[in-house]
Protein backbone atom coordinates (compact mmCIF):
# COMPACT_ATOMS: atom_id res chain seq x y z
CA UNK A 1 0.00 0.00 0.00
CA UNK A 2 1.78 3.61 -1.15
CA UNK A 3 -0.32 6.09 -0.72
CA UNK A 4 0.42 10.60 -0.76
CA UNK A 5 -1.57 11.57 2.13
CA UNK A 6 -3.08 8.36 4.44
CA UNK A 7 -6.67 8.04 5.05
CA UNK A 8 -7.69 11.55 5.94
CA UNK A 9 -9.35 12.34 8.61
CA UNK A 10 -12.49 13.82 7.19
CA UNK A 11 -15.37 12.37 6.29
CA UNK A 12 -15.83 9.67 3.58
CA UNK A 13 -17.49 10.16 0.26
CA UNK A 14 -18.03 6.57 -0.49
CA UNK A 15 -19.84 3.81 2.00
CA UNK A 16 -17.46 1.79 4.08
CA UNK A 17 -18.57 -1.12 2.52
CA UNK A 18 -16.33 -0.85 -1.16
CA UNK A 19 -13.83 -4.16 -1.13
CA UNK A 20 -10.71 -3.33 0.14
CA UNK A 21 -8.38 -5.55 1.72
CA UNK A 22 -8.15 -7.00 5.62
CA UNK A 23 -6.46 -4.87 8.20
CA UNK A 24 -4.35 -8.18 8.25
CA UNK A 25 -3.14 -7.84 4.18
CA UNK A 26 -3.20 -3.78 5.10
CA UNK A 27 -0.38 -4.55 8.10
CA UNK A 28 1.10 -7.16 6.02
CA UNK A 29 1.72 -5.07 3.17
CA UNK A 30 3.25 -2.50 5.07
CA UNK A 31 5.87 -4.63 7.29
CA UNK A 32 6.78 -6.59 3.49
CA UNK A 33 7.60 -3.17 2.22
CA UNK A 34 9.92 -1.91 5.11
CA UNK A 35 13.48 -3.33 6.25
CA UNK A 36 13.82 -1.39 9.57
CA UNK A 37 11.96 -1.02 12.35
CA UNK A 38 12.18 -0.18 16.55
CA UNK A 39 12.71 -3.11 18.31
CA UNK A 40 11.43 -2.99 21.50
CA UNK A 41 13.56 -5.14 24.26
CA UNK A 42 13.88 -4.96 28.22
CA UNK A 43 16.60 -3.11 30.03
CA UNK A 44 17.89 -4.81 33.10
CA UNK A 45 16.14 -2.73 35.71
CA UNK A 46 12.37 -3.57 33.35
CA UNK A 47 12.50 -0.08 31.20
CA UNK A 48 11.57 -1.14 27.65
CA UNK A 49 13.90 -0.24 25.46
CA UNK A 50 13.68 0.49 21.48
CA UNK A 51 16.76 0.26 19.29
CA UNK A 52 16.77 1.10 15.46
CA UNK A 53 17.31 -2.29 13.62
CA UNK A 54 17.25 -3.66 10.18
CA UNK A 55 14.37 -7.24 9.92
CA UNK A 56 13.25 -9.37 6.99
CA UNK A 57 9.95 -11.40 7.43
CA UNK A 58 10.07 -15.26 7.55
CA UNK A 59 6.45 -16.85 7.89
CA UNK A 60 5.38 -13.89 9.11
CA UNK A 61 7.98 -13.72 11.99
CA UNK A 62 10.55 -11.21 11.85
CA UNK A 63 14.14 -12.37 11.97
CA UNK A 64 17.33 -10.35 12.91
CA UNK A 65 21.05 -10.68 12.19
CA UNK A 66 22.57 -9.11 15.43
CA UNK A 67 25.67 -8.02 16.96
CA UNK A 68 26.47 -10.06 20.94
CA UNK A 69 27.76 -6.15 21.40
CA UNK A 70 24.14 -4.13 20.80
CA UNK A 71 22.12 -3.18 23.74
CA UNK A 72 18.89 -5.47 22.05
CA UNK A 73 20.88 -8.23 22.32
CA UNK A 74 21.87 -8.31 25.72
CA UNK A 75 18.08 -7.46 26.79
CA UNK A 76 17.04 -10.12 25.02
CA UNK A 77 19.46 -12.26 26.62
CA UNK A 78 17.91 -11.39 30.40
CA UNK A 79 14.15 -11.49 29.22
CA UNK A 80 12.67 -12.37 25.86
CA UNK A 81 10.16 -10.03 25.47
CA UNK A 82 10.26 -7.97 22.67
CA UNK A 83 8.02 -5.75 20.01
CA UNK A 84 8.80 -4.71 16.79
CA UNK A 85 7.21 -1.20 15.62
CA UNK A 86 7.42 -0.98 11.59
CA UNK A 87 6.05 2.37 9.83
CA UNK A 88 5.71 4.21 6.75
CA UNK A 89 7.36 7.50 5.93
CA UNK A 90 4.86 8.08 3.02
CA UNK A 91 2.36 11.32 4.53
CA UNK A 92 3.01 14.85 5.23
CA UNK A 93 1.33 14.65 7.94
CA UNK A 94 3.09 12.26 10.13
CA UNK A 95 0.17 10.69 12.13
CA UNK A 96 -1.23 10.13 8.82
CA UNK A 97 1.42 7.49 8.29
CA UNK A 98 0.70 3.54 8.59
CA UNK A 99 1.90 1.31 11.39
CA UNK A 100 2.46 -1.93 12.68
CA UNK A 101 3.39 -3.68 16.19
CA UNK A 102 4.41 -7.23 16.57
CA UNK A 103 4.58 -8.37 19.89
CA UNK A 104 6.18 -11.70 21.02
CA UNK A 105 9.06 -13.18 22.58
CA UNK A 106 12.15 -12.90 20.41
CA UNK A 107 14.59 -15.89 20.75
CA UNK A 108 18.02 -16.66 18.84
CA UNK A 109 17.88 -19.22 15.86
CA UNK A 110 20.13 -20.81 13.63
CA UNK A 111 17.78 -22.23 11.16
CA UNK A 112 19.19 -21.90 7.69
CA UNK A 113 15.97 -20.90 6.14
CA UNK A 114 16.12 -17.84 8.35
CA UNK A 115 19.36 -16.61 7.29
CA UNK A 116 18.34 -17.35 3.83
CA UNK A 117 15.17 -15.08 4.34
CA UNK A 118 17.83 -12.13 6.11
CA UNK A 119 20.38 -12.58 2.98
CA UNK A 120 17.56 -12.06 0.58
CA UNK A 121 16.46 -9.29 2.23
CA UNK A 122 19.93 -7.38 3.16
CA UNK A 123 22.52 -8.13 0.68
CA UNK A 124 24.73 -5.91 2.37
CA UNK A 125 24.94 -7.86 5.27
CA UNK A 126 26.42 -10.52 3.67
CA UNK A 127 30.00 -9.36 4.88
CA UNK A 128 29.52 -9.13 8.10
CA UNK A 129 26.65 -12.25 8.63
CA UNK A 130 29.79 -14.49 9.63
CA UNK A 131 31.74 -12.53 12.07
CA UNK A 132 31.63 -14.78 15.28
CA UNK A 133 29.83 -12.32 17.35
CA UNK A 134 26.68 -11.75 14.73
CA UNK A 135 23.45 -14.20 15.68
CA UNK A 136 19.59 -14.52 14.48
CA UNK A 137 16.96 -14.22 16.33
CA UNK A 138 13.40 -14.56 15.66
CA UNK A 139 10.14 -12.72 17.03
CA UNK A 140 7.29 -15.07 17.20
CA UNK A 141 4.54 -13.08 16.65
CA UNK A 142 1.94 -13.41 18.98
CA UNK A 143 0.01 -9.66 19.21
CA UNK A 144 -0.36 -7.56 15.86
CA UNK A 145 -1.54 -3.95 16.18
CA UNK A 146 -2.60 -1.99 12.88
CA UNK A 147 -2.61 1.67 12.83
CA UNK A 148 -3.65 2.76 9.19
CA UNK A 149 -3.49 6.50 10.17
CA UNK A 150 -6.96 8.43 10.86
CA UNK A 151 -9.94 6.33 12.05
CA UNK A 152 -8.20 2.80 10.53
CA UNK A 153 -6.95 0.79 13.64
CA UNK A 154 -7.23 -2.56 15.32
CA UNK A 155 -5.75 -5.86 16.93
CA UNK A 156 -5.16 -8.31 14.15
CA UNK A 157 -5.60 -11.73 14.74
CA UNK A 158 -2.63 -13.99 14.71
CA UNK A 159 -3.86 -16.80 12.51
CA UNK A 160 -4.86 -13.50 9.97
CA UNK A 161 -1.88 -12.72 10.32
CA UNK A 162 -0.30 -15.55 9.43
CA UNK A 163 -2.73 -16.18 6.75
CA UNK A 164 -2.17 -13.13 4.82
CA UNK A 165 -0.21 -12.43 2.27
CA UNK A 166 1.50 -8.64 1.27
CA UNK A 167 -0.57 -7.15 -1.51
CA UNK A 168 0.71 -8.23 -4.54
CA UNK A 169 0.29 -4.63 -6.56
CA UNK A 170 2.38 -3.49 -3.59
CA UNK A 171 5.14 -2.64 -5.95
CA UNK A 172 3.45 -1.26 -8.68
CA UNK A 173 1.21 0.77 -6.55
CA UNK A 174 3.69 3.96 -6.34
CA UNK A 175 3.82 4.19 -10.36
CA UNK A 176 0.42 3.57 -10.99
CA UNK A 177 -0.42 6.51 -8.67
CA UNK A 178 2.09 8.90 -10.32
CA UNK A 179 0.91 8.36 -13.48
CA UNK A 180 -2.60 8.35 -12.73
CA UNK A 181 -2.05 11.92 -11.22
CA UNK A 182 0.03 12.87 -13.78
CA UNK A 183 -1.57 11.96 -16.89
CA UNK A 184 -5.37 10.90 -16.00
CA UNK A 185 -6.48 13.54 -14.32
CA UNK A 186 -9.73 13.49 -16.27
CA UNK A 187 -10.24 9.59 -15.43
CA UNK A 188 -10.06 10.55 -11.91
CA UNK A 189 -12.50 13.02 -11.73
CA UNK A 190 -15.00 10.84 -13.94
CA UNK A 191 -14.32 7.99 -10.92
CA UNK A 192 -15.63 10.90 -9.02
CA UNK A 193 -18.52 11.90 -10.41
CA UNK A 194 -19.35 8.46 -11.24
CA UNK A 195 -18.84 6.65 -8.17
CA UNK A 196 -18.57 8.79 -5.20
CA UNK A 197 -20.98 11.30 -3.83
CA UNK A 198 -19.28 14.31 -5.41
CA UNK A 199 -21.04 14.17 -8.35
CA UNK A 200 -20.09 18.07 -8.91
CA UNK A 201 -16.23 17.09 -8.42
CA UNK A 202 -13.69 18.70 -10.55
CA UNK A 203 -10.74 17.39 -9.16
CA UNK A 204 -9.65 14.48 -7.59
CA UNK A 205 -6.27 12.74 -6.59
CA UNK A 206 -5.34 9.27 -6.43
CA UNK A 207 -3.75 8.45 -2.83
CA UNK A 208 -3.55 4.43 -2.63
CA UNK A 209 -4.18 1.75 -4.40
CA UNK A 210 -4.58 -2.18 -3.75
CA UNK A 211 -5.70 -5.12 -5.85
CA UNK A 212 -9.21 -4.46 -4.67
CA UNK A 213 -9.52 -0.63 -5.43
CA UNK A 214 -8.37 2.58 -5.32
CA UNK A 215 -8.71 5.80 -2.60
CA UNK A 216 -9.12 8.88 -3.80
CA UNK A 217 -9.19 12.42 -2.25
CA UNK A 218 -11.87 14.88 -3.53
CA UNK A 219 -11.43 18.70 -3.38
CA UNK A 220 -14.46 19.65 -1.99
CA UNK A 221 -15.56 23.17 -0.59
CA UNK A 222 -15.27 21.44 2.49
CA UNK A 223 -11.19 20.58 1.85
CA UNK A 224 -10.47 17.44 0.04
CA UNK A 225 -12.33 14.23 1.01
CA UNK A 226 -11.59 10.52 1.10
CA UNK A 227 -13.06 8.35 -1.73
CA UNK A 228 -12.36 4.68 -2.10
CA UNK A 229 -13.42 2.82 -5.04
CA UNK A 230 -13.34 -1.08 -5.79
CA UNK A 231 -12.27 -2.47 -9.22
CA UNK A 232 -14.87 -5.18 -10.36
CA UNK A 233 -12.39 -8.16 -9.82
CA UNK A 234 -9.34 -7.77 -7.64
CA UNK A 235 -6.26 -7.84 -9.49
CA UNK A 236 -3.84 -10.47 -9.84
CA UNK A 237 -0.65 -8.46 -10.35
CA UNK A 238 0.33 -5.03 -11.03
CA UNK A 239 0.19 -4.65 -14.80
CA UNK A 240 -3.88 -5.55 -14.60
CA UNK A 241 -3.91 -2.19 -13.26
CA UNK A 242 -3.78 -0.70 -16.29
CA UNK A 243 -7.00 -2.68 -17.89
CA UNK A 244 -9.21 -2.31 -14.59
CA UNK A 245 -8.66 1.18 -14.62
CA UNK A 246 -9.48 1.81 -18.73
CA UNK A 247 -12.78 -0.66 -17.25
CA UNK A 248 -13.87 1.41 -15.03
CA UNK A 249 -13.98 4.45 -16.83
CA UNK A 250 -15.90 2.96 -19.45
CA UNK A 251 -18.58 2.39 -16.73
CA UNK A 252 -17.92 5.62 -15.38
CA UNK A 253 -18.09 7.52 -18.83
CA UNK A 254 -21.45 4.95 -19.52
CA UNK A 255 -23.13 5.97 -16.33
CA UNK A 256 -22.43 9.62 -16.11
CA UNK A 257 -23.75 10.21 -20.23
CA UNK A 258 -27.04 8.19 -18.77
CA UNK A 259 -27.47 10.38 -15.75
CA UNK A 260 -26.94 13.50 -18.14
CA UNK A 261 -29.79 12.48 -20.33
CA UNK A 262 -32.39 11.62 -17.64
CA UNK A 263 -31.36 15.12 -16.31
CA UNK B 1 24.57 17.04 11.42
CA UNK B 2 23.32 15.54 7.29
CA UNK B 3 24.91 13.57 5.42
CA UNK B 4 24.62 11.13 2.24
CA UNK B 5 25.83 7.79 3.67
CA UNK B 6 26.93 8.25 7.34
CA UNK B 7 29.89 7.60 8.89
CA UNK B 8 31.91 4.65 7.00
CA UNK B 9 32.89 1.13 8.23
CA UNK B 10 36.00 1.48 6.47
CA UNK B 11 39.20 3.34 7.91
CA UNK B 12 39.89 6.80 8.05
CA UNK B 13 41.98 8.85 6.22
CA UNK B 14 42.40 11.33 8.95
CA UNK B 15 43.04 11.49 12.86
CA UNK B 16 40.67 10.17 15.51
CA UNK B 17 41.04 13.70 17.18
CA UNK B 18 40.24 16.09 14.20
CA UNK B 19 37.93 18.78 16.38
CA UNK B 20 34.21 17.06 15.84
CA UNK B 21 30.76 17.77 17.71
CA UNK B 22 30.84 16.00 21.23
CA UNK B 23 28.14 12.99 21.21
CA UNK B 24 25.88 14.52 23.09
CA UNK B 25 25.72 17.68 20.77
CA UNK B 26 25.86 15.22 17.86
CA UNK B 27 22.68 13.01 19.62
CA UNK B 28 20.67 16.37 20.82
CA UNK B 29 21.70 18.13 16.61
CA UNK B 30 19.57 14.52 15.65
CA UNK B 31 16.58 14.34 18.05
CA UNK B 32 15.83 18.45 17.22
CA UNK B 33 16.04 17.27 13.73
CA UNK B 34 13.79 14.69 13.98
CA UNK B 35 9.05 15.18 14.78
CA UNK B 36 8.24 11.18 15.24
CA UNK B 37 10.02 8.79 17.03
CA UNK B 38 9.23 5.76 18.64
CA UNK B 39 8.02 5.70 22.30
CA UNK B 40 8.55 2.48 24.15
CA UNK B 41 6.32 1.55 27.07
CA UNK B 42 5.41 -1.67 29.03
CA UNK B 43 2.20 -3.94 28.50
CA UNK B 44 -0.16 -5.05 31.10
CA UNK B 45 1.98 -8.20 31.15
CA UNK B 46 5.48 -6.35 31.07
CA UNK B 47 5.73 -6.60 27.05
CA UNK B 48 8.33 -3.79 25.80
CA UNK B 49 5.42 -2.46 23.10
CA UNK B 50 6.68 0.58 20.83
CA UNK B 51 4.27 2.87 19.24
CA UNK B 52 4.81 5.78 16.49
CA UNK B 53 4.31 8.90 18.04
CA UNK B 54 4.87 12.65 17.12
CA UNK B 55 6.66 14.92 20.03
CA UNK B 56 8.82 17.78 20.97
CA UNK B 57 11.76 18.60 22.62
CA UNK B 58 10.95 20.62 25.87
CA UNK B 59 14.63 21.46 28.21
CA UNK B 60 15.80 18.19 27.03
CA UNK B 61 13.15 16.07 27.43
CA UNK B 62 10.62 14.37 24.50
CA UNK B 63 7.09 16.03 25.33
CA UNK B 64 4.12 14.07 23.82
CA UNK B 65 0.15 14.38 23.20
CA UNK B 66 -1.14 11.57 23.93
CA UNK B 67 -5.01 10.49 23.14
CA UNK B 68 -6.52 8.48 26.05
CA UNK B 69 -8.06 5.58 23.55
CA UNK B 70 -3.79 5.47 22.53
CA UNK B 71 -1.97 2.08 23.61
CA UNK B 72 0.68 3.44 25.02
CA UNK B 73 -1.60 5.85 26.89
CA UNK B 74 -3.11 3.03 29.12
CA UNK B 75 0.64 1.61 29.25
CA UNK B 76 1.83 4.56 30.59
CA UNK B 77 -0.93 4.58 32.92
CA UNK B 78 0.32 1.12 34.60
CA UNK B 79 3.98 1.64 34.53
CA UNK B 80 5.87 5.02 33.72
CA UNK B 81 9.16 3.48 32.50
CA UNK B 82 9.61 4.69 29.05
CA UNK B 83 12.08 5.26 26.07
CA UNK B 84 11.54 7.19 23.09
CA UNK B 85 13.95 5.89 20.23
CA UNK B 86 15.02 8.43 17.43
CA UNK B 87 16.60 7.91 14.19
CA UNK B 88 17.68 9.45 11.16
CA UNK B 89 16.87 8.39 7.69
CA UNK B 90 19.41 9.77 5.48
CA UNK B 91 21.81 6.72 4.46
CA UNK B 92 21.26 4.37 1.87
CA UNK B 93 22.87 1.85 4.59
CA UNK B 94 20.14 1.92 6.90
CA UNK B 95 22.80 0.96 9.88
CA UNK B 96 25.04 4.35 9.18
CA UNK B 97 21.66 5.85 9.88
CA UNK B 98 22.25 7.66 13.48
CA UNK B 99 19.50 7.32 16.22
CA UNK B 100 19.19 7.70 20.03
CA UNK B 101 17.61 6.13 22.46
CA UNK B 102 16.03 8.38 25.68
CA UNK B 103 15.24 6.52 28.72
CA UNK B 104 13.51 7.63 31.71
CA UNK B 105 9.79 8.13 33.65
CA UNK B 106 7.32 9.72 30.92
CA UNK B 107 4.40 11.03 33.27
CA UNK B 108 1.28 13.58 32.73
CA UNK B 109 2.08 17.17 32.86
CA UNK B 110 -0.51 20.64 32.32
CA UNK B 111 2.48 22.73 32.09
CA UNK B 112 1.60 25.56 29.65
CA UNK B 113 5.52 25.67 28.39
CA UNK B 114 5.15 22.27 27.45
CA UNK B 115 1.91 22.89 25.29
CA UNK B 116 3.54 25.81 23.72
CA UNK B 117 6.74 23.88 22.88
CA UNK B 118 5.00 20.79 21.16
CA UNK B 119 2.61 23.19 19.10
CA UNK B 120 5.32 25.12 18.24
CA UNK B 121 6.94 21.94 16.43
CA UNK B 122 3.87 20.63 15.58
CA UNK B 123 1.05 23.15 14.58
CA UNK B 124 -0.61 20.90 13.01
CA UNK B 125 -1.91 19.42 16.28
CA UNK B 126 -3.79 22.69 17.03
CA UNK B 127 -6.97 21.20 15.93
CA UNK B 128 -6.88 18.57 18.08
CA UNK B 129 -4.72 19.69 21.23
CA UNK B 130 -8.41 20.67 23.46
CA UNK B 131 -10.07 17.41 22.49
CA UNK B 132 -10.55 16.42 26.47
CA UNK B 133 -9.73 12.94 25.75
CA UNK B 134 -5.83 14.20 24.83
CA UNK B 135 -3.36 14.77 27.05
CA UNK B 136 0.47 16.17 27.13
CA UNK B 137 3.20 13.88 28.57
CA UNK B 138 6.79 14.36 29.41
CA UNK B 139 9.56 11.89 29.53
CA UNK B 140 12.21 13.05 32.12
CA UNK B 141 15.55 11.68 30.15
CA UNK B 142 17.72 9.68 32.59
CA UNK B 143 19.55 7.51 30.54
CA UNK B 144 20.83 8.00 26.58
CA UNK B 145 22.29 6.18 24.09
CA UNK B 146 23.49 7.70 21.35
CA UNK B 147 24.68 5.12 17.89
CA UNK B 148 26.13 7.80 14.98
CA UNK B 149 26.81 4.50 12.65
CA UNK B 150 28.92 2.16 12.52
CA UNK B 151 31.70 2.63 15.18
CA UNK B 152 30.00 5.95 16.72
CA UNK B 153 28.65 5.35 19.77
CA UNK B 154 28.08 5.59 23.59
CA UNK B 155 25.89 6.40 26.60
CA UNK B 156 26.10 10.50 27.05
CA UNK B 157 26.20 11.55 30.66
CA UNK B 158 22.31 13.15 31.37
CA UNK B 159 24.23 16.32 32.57
CA UNK B 160 25.80 16.39 29.37
CA UNK B 161 22.75 15.46 27.20
CA UNK B 162 20.98 18.24 29.13
CA UNK B 163 23.81 21.06 28.40
CA UNK B 164 24.26 20.06 24.81
CA UNK B 165 22.81 22.68 22.37
CA UNK B 166 21.77 21.41 18.25
CA UNK B 167 24.45 22.07 16.11
CA UNK B 168 23.42 25.66 15.16
CA UNK B 169 24.51 24.93 11.41
CA UNK B 170 22.32 21.92 11.22
CA UNK B 171 19.54 23.53 9.20
CA UNK B 172 21.79 24.72 6.60
CA UNK B 173 23.98 21.35 6.99
CA UNK B 174 21.71 20.02 3.51
CA UNK B 175 22.33 23.03 1.46
CA UNK B 176 25.94 23.57 2.32
CA UNK B 177 26.73 19.41 1.26
CA UNK B 178 24.53 19.99 -2.23
CA UNK B 179 26.70 23.11 -2.59
CA UNK B 180 30.08 21.60 -2.64
CA UNK B 181 29.22 18.63 -4.48
CA UNK B 182 27.82 20.07 -6.79
CA UNK B 183 29.38 23.32 -7.86
CA UNK B 184 33.20 22.90 -5.77
CA UNK B 185 34.40 19.10 -6.22
CA UNK B 186 37.79 20.58 -7.37
CA UNK B 187 37.82 22.48 -3.38
CA UNK B 188 36.96 19.11 -2.11
CA UNK B 189 39.95 17.40 -3.67
CA UNK B 190 42.30 19.83 -2.66
CA UNK B 191 40.78 19.78 0.82
CA UNK B 192 41.68 16.07 0.32
CA UNK B 193 44.86 16.18 -0.67
CA UNK B 194 46.25 18.54 1.47
CA UNK B 195 44.87 17.76 4.99
CA UNK B 196 44.12 13.65 4.58
CA UNK B 197 46.36 10.72 4.06
CA UNK B 198 45.18 10.59 0.61
CA UNK B 199 47.44 12.74 -1.21
CA UNK B 200 46.77 11.95 -4.15
CA UNK B 201 42.87 11.79 -4.51
CA UNK B 202 40.94 12.20 -7.60
CA UNK B 203 37.80 12.53 -6.23
CA UNK B 204 36.05 13.22 -3.17
CA UNK B 205 32.03 13.88 -1.73
CA UNK B 206 31.10 15.82 1.22
CA UNK B 207 29.09 13.61 3.69
CA UNK B 208 28.51 15.80 6.40
CA UNK B 209 29.13 19.08 8.13
CA UNK B 210 28.71 20.66 11.47
CA UNK B 211 30.19 23.37 13.18
CA UNK B 212 33.68 22.23 13.51
CA UNK B 213 34.16 20.80 10.94
CA UNK B 214 32.96 18.28 7.34
CA UNK B 215 33.57 15.43 6.50
CA UNK B 216 34.46 13.57 3.19
CA UNK B 217 34.08 10.07 1.49
CA UNK B 218 37.22 10.06 -0.57
CA UNK B 219 37.41 7.40 -3.55
CA UNK B 220 40.60 5.23 -3.09
CA UNK B 221 41.60 2.26 -4.68
CA UNK B 222 40.05 0.26 -2.24
CA UNK B 223 36.72 2.18 -2.09
CA UNK B 224 35.76 5.33 -0.52
CA UNK B 225 36.97 5.78 2.46
CA UNK B 226 36.47 8.89 5.26
CA UNK B 227 37.52 11.69 6.06
CA UNK B 228 36.85 14.46 8.52
CA UNK B 229 38.54 18.20 8.06
CA UNK B 230 38.40 20.79 10.98
CA UNK B 231 37.60 24.38 9.85
CA UNK B 232 39.98 26.83 11.42
CA UNK B 233 37.68 28.36 14.47
CA UNK B 234 33.80 26.40 14.79
CA UNK B 235 30.86 28.31 12.79
CA UNK B 236 28.49 30.27 14.84
CA UNK B 237 25.77 30.15 12.07
CA UNK B 238 25.21 28.78 8.83
CA UNK B 239 25.93 31.69 6.60
CA UNK B 240 30.11 31.38 8.22
CA UNK B 241 30.45 28.50 6.14
CA UNK B 242 31.29 29.60 3.05
CA UNK B 243 34.11 32.29 4.26
CA UNK B 244 35.57 29.32 6.90
CA UNK B 245 35.63 26.89 3.69
CA UNK B 246 37.15 29.07 1.42
CA UNK B 247 40.35 30.28 3.88
CA UNK B 248 40.51 26.37 3.97
CA UNK B 249 40.81 26.23 0.75
CA UNK B 250 43.31 29.12 0.26
CA UNK B 251 45.41 26.91 3.22
CA UNK B 252 45.26 24.03 1.11
CA UNK B 253 46.17 24.77 -2.04
CA UNK B 254 49.11 27.07 0.06
CA UNK B 255 50.20 23.89 0.96
CA UNK B 256 49.73 21.81 -1.91
CA UNK B 257 51.81 24.20 -3.91
CA UNK B 258 54.96 24.33 -1.16
CA UNK B 259 54.79 20.44 -1.40
CA UNK B 260 55.06 20.59 -4.87
CA UNK B 261 57.89 23.18 -4.67
CA UNK B 262 60.07 20.80 -2.31
CA UNK B 263 59.07 17.72 -4.89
Amino acid sequence: MTRNHGPSKELPLTDDDVAAPSHAERARTLVAGERTGALGTLTDDGFPYPSYVTFALFEGDPVFLVSQMASHTHNLEGDDRASLLVSEDVADDPLANGRVTLVGRCRPTDAVEVREAFLMRHPEASYYVDFKDFGFYRLAVDRIRYIGGYGRMSWVEAEAWQAARPDPIAESARGIIDHMNEDHADALVAYAQAFTRATWAERATMTAVDRFGFELSVETDDGPRPARIAFDTPLVEGPDARAAMVALLKRARAQLASSQGEA
